[in-house]
Protein backbone atom coordinates (compact mmCIF):
# COMPACT_ATOMS: atom_id res chain seq x y z
CA UNK A 1 0.00 0.00 0.00
CA UNK A 2 0.97 3.49 0.22
CA UNK A 3 -0.01 6.65 1.47
CA UNK A 4 0.23 10.46 -0.38
CA UNK A 5 -1.22 13.58 0.95
CA UNK A 6 -1.91 16.80 -0.40
CA UNK A 7 -3.30 19.66 1.14
CA UNK A 8 -4.40 23.16 -0.02
CA UNK A 9 -3.43 26.12 1.91
CA UNK A 10 -3.65 30.04 1.13
CA UNK A 11 0.00 30.34 1.99
CA UNK A 12 0.75 26.60 -0.39
CA UNK A 13 0.66 23.33 -0.50
CA UNK A 14 2.19 20.78 1.49
CA UNK A 15 2.62 17.40 -0.61
CA UNK A 16 3.67 14.21 0.98
CA UNK A 17 4.29 10.44 0.00
CA UNK A 18 5.69 7.49 1.72
CA UNK A 19 8.27 5.18 0.77
CA UNK A 20 6.99 1.25 1.69
CA UNK A 21 6.20 -1.23 -1.91
CA UNK A 22 5.39 -4.23 -0.87
CA UNK A 23 4.12 -7.30 -3.04
CA UNK A 24 2.06 -9.28 0.20
CA UNK A 25 3.91 -8.65 3.71
CA UNK A 26 7.28 -10.94 2.59
CA UNK A 27 8.41 -8.81 -0.44
CA UNK A 28 8.82 -5.32 0.55
CA UNK A 29 11.36 -2.54 -0.94
CA UNK A 30 11.78 1.50 -0.46
CA UNK A 31 10.74 3.12 -3.51
CA UNK A 32 10.13 7.06 -3.94
CA UNK A 33 6.19 8.19 -5.03
CA UNK A 34 7.11 11.82 -5.07
CA UNK A 35 8.24 13.36 -8.41
CA UNK A 36 8.66 16.79 -8.72
CA UNK A 37 8.99 18.90 -12.10
CA UNK A 38 10.38 22.02 -11.70
CA UNK A 39 11.21 25.30 -14.14
CA UNK A 40 12.07 27.81 -11.67
CA UNK A 41 9.92 31.46 -12.50
CA UNK A 42 7.77 29.50 -14.40
CA UNK A 43 6.03 26.07 -12.62
CA UNK A 44 6.32 23.54 -10.26
CA UNK A 45 4.61 20.26 -10.71
CA UNK A 46 4.82 17.17 -8.54
CA UNK A 47 3.13 14.14 -9.10
CA UNK A 48 2.80 11.41 -6.53
CA UNK A 49 1.79 7.75 -6.81
CA UNK A 50 -0.40 5.06 -5.53
CA UNK A 51 -1.38 1.41 -6.76
CA UNK A 52 0.41 -1.09 -8.89
CA UNK A 53 4.15 0.01 -8.94
CA UNK A 54 4.95 -1.13 -12.58
CA UNK A 55 1.91 1.20 -13.59
CA UNK A 56 2.74 3.91 -12.10
CA UNK A 57 6.86 4.19 -12.73
CA UNK A 58 5.32 3.93 -16.09
CA UNK A 59 3.32 6.74 -15.99
CA UNK A 60 6.12 9.09 -14.07
CA UNK A 61 9.00 7.64 -16.52
CA UNK A 62 6.80 8.35 -19.97
CA UNK A 63 5.78 11.97 -17.87
CA UNK A 64 9.59 12.22 -17.85
CA UNK A 65 10.31 11.22 -21.43
CA UNK A 66 8.08 14.07 -23.25
CA UNK A 67 9.20 16.40 -21.19
CA UNK A 68 10.68 18.98 -23.42
CA UNK A 69 8.85 17.99 -26.52
CA UNK A 70 6.73 20.88 -26.54
CA UNK A 71 3.36 18.84 -26.89
CA UNK A 72 0.83 21.23 -24.92
CA UNK A 73 -1.14 18.32 -23.49
CA UNK A 74 1.42 16.09 -22.77
CA UNK A 75 4.55 18.07 -21.86
CA UNK A 76 4.81 18.74 -18.13
CA UNK A 77 6.76 21.73 -19.10
CA UNK A 78 4.45 22.89 -22.03
CA UNK A 79 0.84 22.55 -20.46
CA UNK A 80 -0.67 25.94 -19.98
CA UNK A 81 -2.84 25.02 -16.81
CA UNK A 82 -2.19 22.39 -13.47
CA UNK A 83 -5.61 21.34 -14.90
CA UNK A 84 -4.00 20.42 -17.84
CA UNK A 85 -1.39 18.83 -15.86
CA UNK A 86 -3.94 16.56 -14.38
CA UNK A 87 -5.12 15.67 -17.77
CA UNK A 88 -1.63 14.54 -19.27
CA UNK A 89 -1.21 12.04 -16.15
CA UNK A 90 -5.11 10.81 -16.38
CA UNK A 91 -3.57 10.32 -20.35
CA UNK A 92 -0.82 8.40 -19.18
CA UNK A 93 -2.31 6.50 -16.91
CA UNK A 94 -4.87 5.17 -19.44
CA UNK A 95 -2.38 4.66 -21.92
CA UNK A 96 -0.70 2.13 -19.54
CA UNK A 97 -3.46 0.32 -18.48
CA UNK A 98 -4.48 -0.14 -22.18
CA UNK A 99 -1.24 -1.66 -22.60
CA UNK A 100 -0.91 -3.68 -19.56
CA UNK A 101 -4.24 -4.32 -17.53
CA UNK A 102 -4.99 -7.73 -19.44
CA UNK A 103 -1.87 -9.10 -18.87
CA UNK A 104 -1.29 -8.10 -15.74
CA UNK A 105 -4.82 -8.84 -13.97
CA UNK A 106 -4.67 -12.31 -13.57
CA UNK A 107 -1.68 -11.61 -10.89
CA UNK A 108 -3.75 -8.50 -9.38
CA UNK A 109 -5.24 -5.24 -9.65
CA UNK A 110 -3.16 -3.05 -12.24
CA UNK A 111 -4.17 0.54 -11.24
CA UNK A 112 -2.85 3.66 -9.83
CA UNK A 113 -4.05 6.35 -8.41
CA UNK A 114 -2.11 9.97 -8.00
CA UNK A 115 -1.96 13.40 -6.48
CA UNK A 116 -1.16 15.93 -9.21
CA UNK A 117 0.15 19.38 -7.21
CA UNK A 118 1.47 22.75 -7.78
CA UNK A 119 1.95 26.00 -9.33
CA UNK A 120 1.79 27.14 -12.87
CA UNK A 121 2.56 31.29 -13.54
CA UNK A 122 -0.75 33.19 -14.07
CA UNK A 123 -2.61 30.36 -11.92
CA UNK A 124 -3.39 30.08 -8.07
CA UNK A 125 -1.32 26.90 -6.57
CA UNK A 126 -3.88 23.81 -7.15
CA UNK A 127 -3.83 19.93 -6.46
CA UNK A 128 -5.77 16.89 -8.25
CA UNK A 129 -6.85 13.62 -7.48
CA UNK A 130 -6.44 11.62 -10.49
CA UNK A 131 -8.37 8.35 -10.14
CA UNK A 132 -7.73 4.71 -11.47
CA UNK A 133 -9.89 5.44 -14.49
CA UNK A 134 -7.78 8.30 -15.23
CA UNK A 135 -10.36 11.04 -14.07
CA UNK A 136 -9.72 13.40 -11.43
CA UNK A 137 -11.01 15.86 -8.90
CA UNK A 138 -9.58 19.21 -7.59
CA UNK A 139 -9.24 20.61 -3.84
CA UNK A 140 -10.62 23.21 -2.62
CA UNK A 141 -11.05 25.81 0.20
CA UNK A 142 -13.96 23.50 1.80
CA UNK A 143 -12.14 20.10 0.72
CA UNK A 144 -8.32 20.89 1.26
CA UNK A 145 -7.61 17.63 1.72
CA UNK A 146 -6.51 14.91 -1.09
CA UNK A 147 -5.68 11.65 -0.23
CA UNK A 148 -4.66 8.07 -2.15
CA UNK A 149 -3.64 4.90 -0.84
CA UNK A 150 -4.44 3.58 3.10
CA UNK A 151 -6.11 7.20 4.13
CA UNK A 152 -8.31 6.24 6.72
CA UNK A 153 -5.77 6.21 9.73
CA UNK A 154 -4.09 9.24 9.22
CA UNK A 155 -7.25 11.39 8.25
CA UNK A 156 -8.81 12.31 11.87
CA UNK A 157 -6.05 14.62 12.90
CA UNK A 158 -5.94 16.41 10.00
CA UNK A 159 -10.41 16.77 9.93
CA UNK A 160 -9.60 18.05 13.25
CA UNK A 161 -7.17 20.55 13.09
CA UNK A 162 -6.54 21.56 9.57
CA UNK A 163 -8.62 24.72 8.06
CA UNK A 164 -7.79 27.57 5.17
CA UNK A 165 -5.42 29.73 8.07
CA UNK A 166 -3.14 27.10 9.10
CA UNK A 167 0.11 28.35 7.89
CA UNK A 168 2.57 26.02 6.03
CA UNK A 169 4.98 24.80 8.93
CA UNK A 170 1.45 23.96 10.90
CA UNK A 171 0.25 21.91 8.16
CA UNK A 172 3.54 20.26 7.56
CA UNK A 173 3.42 18.99 11.28
CA UNK A 174 -0.28 17.61 10.94
CA UNK A 175 1.07 15.70 7.72
CA UNK A 176 3.80 13.91 9.84
CA UNK A 177 1.46 13.44 12.89
CA UNK A 178 -1.15 11.83 9.91
CA UNK A 179 1.28 9.87 8.53
CA UNK A 180 2.72 8.76 12.37
CA UNK A 181 -1.02 7.67 12.86
CA UNK A 182 -0.74 5.79 10.03
CA UNK A 183 2.51 3.97 10.50
CA UNK A 184 1.55 3.34 13.68
CA UNK A 185 -1.75 1.22 12.48
CA UNK A 186 -0.33 0.00 9.58
CA UNK A 187 2.23 -2.08 8.29
CA UNK A 188 2.05 -1.07 4.38
CA UNK A 189 2.52 2.55 4.86
CA UNK A 190 6.72 3.69 6.08
CA UNK A 191 9.10 6.62 6.14
CA UNK A 192 11.40 7.95 5.01
CA UNK A 193 8.53 10.52 4.10
CA UNK A 194 9.16 12.57 1.31
CA UNK A 195 7.14 16.22 2.33
CA UNK A 196 7.40 19.01 0.11
CA UNK A 197 6.09 22.85 1.78
CA UNK A 198 5.28 25.07 -1.59
CA UNK A 199 5.25 28.13 -0.89
CA UNK A 200 2.30 30.06 -3.17
CA UNK A 201 4.20 32.38 -6.13
CA UNK A 202 7.99 30.96 -5.22
CA UNK A 203 7.24 28.96 -8.52
CA UNK A 204 10.51 27.11 -7.36
CA UNK A 205 10.91 23.91 -4.67
CA UNK A 206 12.84 25.33 -1.68
CA UNK A 207 11.32 23.11 1.66
CA UNK A 208 11.77 19.88 0.63
CA UNK A 209 12.36 17.23 3.19
CA UNK A 210 12.98 13.52 3.40
CA UNK A 211 11.99 12.37 7.17
CA UNK A 212 12.83 8.65 8.24
CA UNK A 213 11.40 7.26 11.35
CA UNK A 214 14.34 8.06 12.85
CA UNK A 215 14.33 12.01 12.10
CA UNK A 216 15.40 13.61 14.87
CA UNK A 217 12.55 16.51 14.54
CA UNK A 218 10.03 13.48 13.87
CA UNK A 219 11.21 11.47 17.10
CA UNK A 220 10.36 14.21 19.15
CA UNK A 221 7.18 15.14 17.34
CA UNK A 222 6.41 11.20 18.01
CA UNK A 223 6.99 11.51 21.76
CA UNK A 224 5.54 14.70 22.68
CA UNK A 225 2.27 14.36 20.96
CA UNK A 226 1.81 10.32 22.10
CA UNK A 227 2.72 11.81 25.59
CA UNK A 228 0.53 14.60 25.02
CA UNK A 229 -2.74 12.53 23.77
CA UNK A 230 -2.28 9.98 26.81
CA UNK A 231 -2.09 12.94 29.24
CA UNK A 232 -4.68 14.48 27.33
CA UNK A 233 -6.99 11.33 27.62
CA UNK A 234 -6.30 10.59 30.88
CA UNK A 235 -7.53 13.68 32.26
CA UNK A 236 -11.15 13.89 30.34
CA UNK A 237 -14.11 12.46 32.39
CA UNK A 238 -14.97 8.91 32.29
CA UNK A 239 -18.89 7.84 31.29
CA UNK A 240 -21.47 7.98 34.23
CA UNK A 241 -22.40 4.46 34.95
CA UNK A 242 -26.19 3.65 34.81
CA UNK A 243 -28.26 0.59 34.74
CA UNK A 244 -29.65 -0.18 31.26
CA UNK A 245 -30.34 3.40 30.29
CA UNK A 246 -32.40 3.18 27.45
CA UNK A 247 -29.49 0.45 25.70
CA UNK A 248 -30.42 -2.61 23.90
CA UNK A 249 -32.59 -4.11 26.41
CA UNK A 250 -30.77 -8.15 26.78
CA UNK A 251 -32.64 -11.29 26.56
CA UNK A 252 -32.28 -12.85 29.64
CA UNK A 253 -33.17 -16.37 30.54
CA UNK A 254 -33.93 -18.13 33.91
CA UNK A 255 -30.67 -17.09 36.21
CA UNK B 1 -21.71 0.61 6.44
CA UNK B 2 -21.13 0.15 10.94
CA UNK B 3 -18.49 0.75 13.27
CA UNK B 4 -18.44 -2.33 16.67
CA UNK B 5 -15.63 -2.84 18.71
CA UNK B 6 -14.61 -5.02 21.42
CA UNK B 7 -12.27 -4.64 24.21
CA UNK B 8 -10.35 -7.39 26.53
CA UNK B 9 -9.41 -5.87 29.83
CA UNK B 10 -8.40 -7.55 32.90
CA UNK B 11 -11.56 -6.32 34.28
CA UNK B 12 -14.02 -7.58 31.54
CA UNK B 13 -14.74 -6.05 28.42
CA UNK B 14 -16.22 -3.19 26.73
CA UNK B 15 -18.69 -4.04 23.83
CA UNK B 16 -20.14 -1.01 21.49
CA UNK B 17 -21.58 -0.88 17.90
CA UNK B 18 -23.18 2.23 16.15
CA UNK B 19 -26.79 2.23 15.18
CA UNK B 20 -26.47 3.16 10.77
CA UNK B 21 -27.55 1.21 8.21
CA UNK B 22 -27.55 2.28 5.08
CA UNK B 23 -28.29 0.93 1.46
CA UNK B 24 -25.92 3.64 -0.47
CA UNK B 25 -26.35 6.99 1.00
CA UNK B 26 -30.00 7.89 0.06
CA UNK B 27 -31.27 5.21 1.88
CA UNK B 28 -30.72 5.59 6.06
CA UNK B 29 -32.29 4.11 8.82
CA UNK B 30 -31.24 3.57 12.53
CA UNK B 31 -30.88 0.05 13.40
CA UNK B 32 -30.04 -1.42 16.58
CA UNK B 33 -26.49 -4.12 15.91
CA UNK B 34 -25.91 -4.93 19.30
CA UNK B 35 -27.93 -8.02 20.87
CA UNK B 36 -27.35 -9.54 24.36
CA UNK B 37 -27.94 -12.26 25.76
CA UNK B 38 -28.03 -13.10 29.47
CA UNK B 39 -28.19 -15.64 32.04
CA UNK B 40 -27.88 -13.81 35.30
CA UNK B 41 -25.22 -15.48 37.83
CA UNK B 42 -24.19 -17.91 34.53
CA UNK B 43 -23.80 -16.12 31.70
CA UNK B 44 -23.47 -12.85 29.17
CA UNK B 45 -23.49 -13.03 25.59
CA UNK B 46 -23.23 -9.91 23.08
CA UNK B 47 -23.42 -10.51 19.73
CA UNK B 48 -22.38 -7.09 17.27
CA UNK B 49 -22.87 -7.08 13.43
CA UNK B 50 -21.82 -5.69 10.47
CA UNK B 51 -22.49 -5.89 6.99
CA UNK B 52 -25.91 -7.33 5.16
CA UNK B 53 -28.64 -6.38 7.43
CA UNK B 54 -30.63 -8.89 6.14
CA UNK B 55 -28.20 -11.08 6.84
CA UNK B 56 -27.44 -10.30 10.26
CA UNK B 57 -30.87 -9.67 11.12
CA UNK B 58 -31.64 -13.37 10.53
CA UNK B 59 -28.17 -14.92 12.19
CA UNK B 60 -29.65 -13.05 15.28
CA UNK B 61 -33.42 -13.83 15.17
CA UNK B 62 -31.76 -17.98 14.62
CA UNK B 63 -30.10 -17.10 17.73
CA UNK B 64 -32.89 -16.20 19.57
CA UNK B 65 -35.09 -18.64 17.73
CA UNK B 66 -32.26 -21.32 19.52
CA UNK B 67 -32.65 -20.14 22.71
CA UNK B 68 -33.69 -22.73 25.29
CA UNK B 69 -34.02 -25.70 23.40
CA UNK B 70 -31.16 -26.87 24.81
CA UNK B 71 -29.11 -27.74 21.46
CA UNK B 72 -25.50 -27.72 23.11
CA UNK B 73 -23.77 -25.64 19.92
CA UNK B 74 -27.23 -23.57 18.90
CA UNK B 75 -28.69 -22.46 22.10
CA UNK B 76 -26.85 -19.34 23.60
CA UNK B 77 -28.30 -20.55 26.93
CA UNK B 78 -26.90 -23.79 26.84
CA UNK B 79 -23.02 -23.66 24.95
CA UNK B 80 -20.77 -24.73 27.23
CA UNK B 81 -18.07 -21.98 26.74
CA UNK B 82 -17.55 -18.61 24.65
CA UNK B 83 -15.72 -20.69 22.15
CA UNK B 84 -18.73 -22.10 21.36
CA UNK B 85 -21.05 -19.95 21.33
CA UNK B 86 -18.47 -18.10 18.90
CA UNK B 87 -19.48 -21.35 16.34
CA UNK B 88 -23.44 -21.04 16.99
CA UNK B 89 -22.67 -17.37 15.79
CA UNK B 90 -20.51 -18.75 12.69
CA UNK B 91 -23.07 -21.91 12.07
CA UNK B 92 -25.97 -19.69 11.63
CA UNK B 93 -24.15 -17.16 9.04
CA UNK B 94 -23.16 -20.37 7.29
CA UNK B 95 -26.96 -21.47 7.50
CA UNK B 96 -27.90 -17.96 6.56
CA UNK B 97 -25.73 -17.15 3.64
CA UNK B 98 -26.08 -20.87 2.19
CA UNK B 99 -29.66 -20.29 1.78
CA UNK B 100 -29.46 -16.57 0.54
CA UNK B 101 -26.07 -16.36 -1.10
CA UNK B 102 -27.19 -17.00 -4.73
CA UNK B 103 -30.17 -14.71 -4.41
CA UNK B 104 -29.07 -11.86 -2.88
CA UNK B 105 -25.58 -11.70 -5.14
CA UNK B 106 -26.53 -9.96 -7.86
CA UNK B 107 -27.74 -6.76 -5.58
CA UNK B 108 -24.54 -6.58 -3.60
CA UNK B 109 -22.76 -8.21 -0.94
CA UNK B 110 -24.40 -11.00 1.10
CA UNK B 111 -21.89 -11.23 3.83
CA UNK B 112 -21.71 -10.33 7.48
CA UNK B 113 -19.29 -10.26 10.36
CA UNK B 114 -19.87 -10.57 13.96
CA UNK B 115 -18.25 -9.71 17.14
CA UNK B 116 -19.03 -12.13 20.02
CA UNK B 117 -18.14 -11.12 23.71
CA UNK B 118 -19.03 -11.96 27.08
CA UNK B 119 -18.18 -14.52 30.03
CA UNK B 120 -19.93 -18.14 30.57
CA UNK B 121 -19.34 -18.95 34.31
CA UNK B 122 -16.10 -21.29 34.67
CA UNK B 123 -14.46 -19.20 31.84
CA UNK B 124 -12.86 -15.56 31.98
CA UNK B 125 -14.22 -13.07 29.58
CA UNK B 126 -13.53 -13.60 25.96
CA UNK B 127 -13.88 -11.89 22.58
CA UNK B 128 -14.32 -13.33 19.06
CA UNK B 129 -14.05 -12.07 15.60
CA UNK B 130 -16.31 -14.01 13.62
CA UNK B 131 -15.44 -13.45 9.60
CA UNK B 132 -18.29 -13.35 6.66
CA UNK B 133 -16.81 -17.19 6.05
CA UNK B 134 -17.66 -18.51 9.97
CA UNK B 135 -14.38 -18.68 11.18
CA UNK B 136 -13.41 -16.71 13.97
CA UNK B 137 -10.17 -15.10 15.99
CA UNK B 138 -10.08 -14.30 19.35
CA UNK B 139 -8.92 -11.41 21.28
CA UNK B 140 -5.91 -11.68 23.66
CA UNK B 141 -3.74 -9.65 26.01
CA UNK B 142 -1.41 -8.79 23.05
CA UNK B 143 -4.46 -8.03 20.55
CA UNK B 144 -6.89 -6.19 23.09
CA UNK B 145 -9.15 -4.96 20.13
CA UNK B 146 -11.79 -6.37 17.63
CA UNK B 147 -13.43 -4.37 15.77
CA UNK B 148 -15.66 -4.83 12.48
CA UNK B 149 -17.44 -2.28 10.02
CA UNK B 150 -15.36 0.92 9.38
CA UNK B 151 -12.78 0.47 11.79
CA UNK B 152 -9.70 2.88 10.23
CA UNK B 153 -10.36 5.95 11.49
CA UNK B 154 -11.24 5.45 15.30
CA UNK B 155 -7.86 2.59 15.71
CA UNK B 156 -5.21 5.12 16.35
CA UNK B 157 -6.53 6.84 19.80
CA UNK B 158 -7.02 3.45 20.54
CA UNK B 159 -3.04 2.03 19.19
CA UNK B 160 -2.37 5.05 21.33
CA UNK B 161 -4.05 4.93 25.08
CA UNK B 162 -5.25 1.46 25.54
CA UNK B 163 -2.84 -0.96 27.17
CA UNK B 164 -4.32 -4.49 29.65
CA UNK B 165 -4.24 -2.62 32.39
CA UNK B 166 -6.65 0.43 31.40
CA UNK B 167 -10.07 0.07 33.69
CA UNK B 168 -13.15 -0.39 32.22
CA UNK B 169 -14.67 3.06 32.30
CA UNK B 170 -11.18 4.69 30.56
CA UNK B 171 -11.69 1.77 28.10
CA UNK B 172 -15.68 3.20 27.72
CA UNK B 173 -14.08 6.73 27.67
CA UNK B 174 -11.89 5.49 24.59
CA UNK B 175 -14.57 4.09 22.84
CA UNK B 176 -16.40 7.00 22.84
CA UNK B 177 -13.33 8.57 21.20
CA UNK B 178 -12.92 6.19 18.86
CA UNK B 179 -16.53 6.33 17.28
CA UNK B 180 -15.90 10.42 17.61
CA UNK B 181 -12.97 10.29 15.35
CA UNK B 182 -15.25 7.64 13.28
CA UNK B 183 -18.52 9.62 13.06
CA UNK B 184 -16.39 12.96 12.00
CA UNK B 185 -14.73 10.99 9.34
CA UNK B 186 -17.27 8.83 7.73
CA UNK B 187 -20.92 9.19 6.56
CA UNK B 188 -21.13 5.74 7.17
CA UNK B 189 -21.48 5.72 10.78
CA UNK B 190 -23.77 7.47 13.19
CA UNK B 191 -25.17 7.36 16.98
CA UNK B 192 -26.97 6.82 18.70
CA UNK B 193 -23.96 4.12 20.16
CA UNK B 194 -24.92 1.22 22.10
CA UNK B 195 -22.15 0.48 25.07
CA UNK B 196 -21.62 -2.45 27.35
CA UNK B 197 -18.98 -2.23 30.19
CA UNK B 198 -19.05 -5.86 31.05
CA UNK B 199 -17.66 -6.53 34.57
CA UNK B 200 -15.47 -9.65 35.02
CA UNK B 201 -17.41 -12.41 36.50
CA UNK B 202 -20.24 -10.37 37.28
CA UNK B 203 -22.04 -12.43 34.50
CA UNK B 204 -24.81 -10.19 34.59
CA UNK B 205 -25.71 -7.03 32.58
CA UNK B 206 -25.05 -3.66 35.22
CA UNK B 207 -23.89 -0.98 32.56
CA UNK B 208 -25.39 -0.91 29.35
CA UNK B 209 -26.36 2.67 27.55
CA UNK B 210 -27.27 4.05 24.86
CA UNK B 211 -25.26 7.61 23.63
CA UNK B 212 -26.87 10.13 21.17
CA UNK B 213 -24.51 12.43 19.59
CA UNK B 214 -26.57 14.83 22.00
CA UNK B 215 -25.62 12.79 24.80
CA UNK B 216 -24.44 15.44 27.51
CA UNK B 217 -21.70 13.76 28.20
CA UNK B 218 -20.66 12.61 25.04
CA UNK B 219 -20.60 16.08 23.70
CA UNK B 220 -18.76 17.57 26.73
CA UNK B 221 -15.65 14.75 26.20
CA UNK B 222 -15.82 15.28 22.57
CA UNK B 223 -15.16 18.80 23.00
CA UNK B 224 -12.78 19.16 25.51
CA UNK B 225 -10.88 15.97 23.74
CA UNK B 226 -11.14 18.77 20.44
CA UNK B 227 -9.96 21.47 22.21
CA UNK B 228 -7.33 19.75 23.93
CA UNK B 229 -6.19 18.24 20.92
CA UNK B 230 -6.13 21.59 18.77
CA UNK B 231 -4.43 22.93 21.75
CA UNK B 232 -1.77 20.36 21.90
CA UNK B 233 -1.14 19.92 18.28
CA UNK B 234 -0.40 23.89 18.16
CA UNK B 235 1.92 23.80 21.41
CA UNK B 236 4.29 21.11 19.33
CA UNK B 237 7.18 22.62 16.89
CA UNK B 238 6.98 22.75 13.55
CA UNK B 239 9.52 21.06 11.11
CA UNK B 240 12.43 22.78 10.52
CA UNK B 241 13.06 23.97 7.66
CA UNK B 242 15.93 22.91 4.57
CA UNK B 243 16.69 23.19 1.36
CA UNK B 244 15.96 19.67 -0.34
CA UNK B 245 17.51 17.67 2.48
CA UNK B 246 18.03 14.73 0.75
CA UNK B 247 14.40 14.85 -0.70
CA UNK B 248 13.17 13.80 -3.52
CA UNK B 249 15.28 15.44 -6.57
CA UNK B 250 13.45 17.89 -8.44
CA UNK B 251 13.64 17.36 -12.14
CA UNK B 252 14.51 21.16 -13.93
CA UNK B 253 14.06 22.53 -16.70
CA UNK B 254 15.20 25.79 -17.72
CA UNK B 255 14.14 28.37 -15.73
Amino acid sequence: MTYCLGILLKEGLVMASDSRSNAGVDDITTVRKMAIFEKPGDRVIVVCSAGNLATTQAVVTMLRQDLNNGEPNRDLFAVKTMFHAAQAVGDKLRETLARESEFVRPYGDPGGSFLVGGQIAGEFQRVFQIYPAGNFVEASPRSQILQIGEAKYGKPVLDRALNNDVSLDEAAKLALLSYDATIRSNLSVEGPIDLLRYARDSLSVSNLQKFSRDDPYWTDLRGKYGEGLLSLVRGLPTPPRHAEKGGATPIRGAG
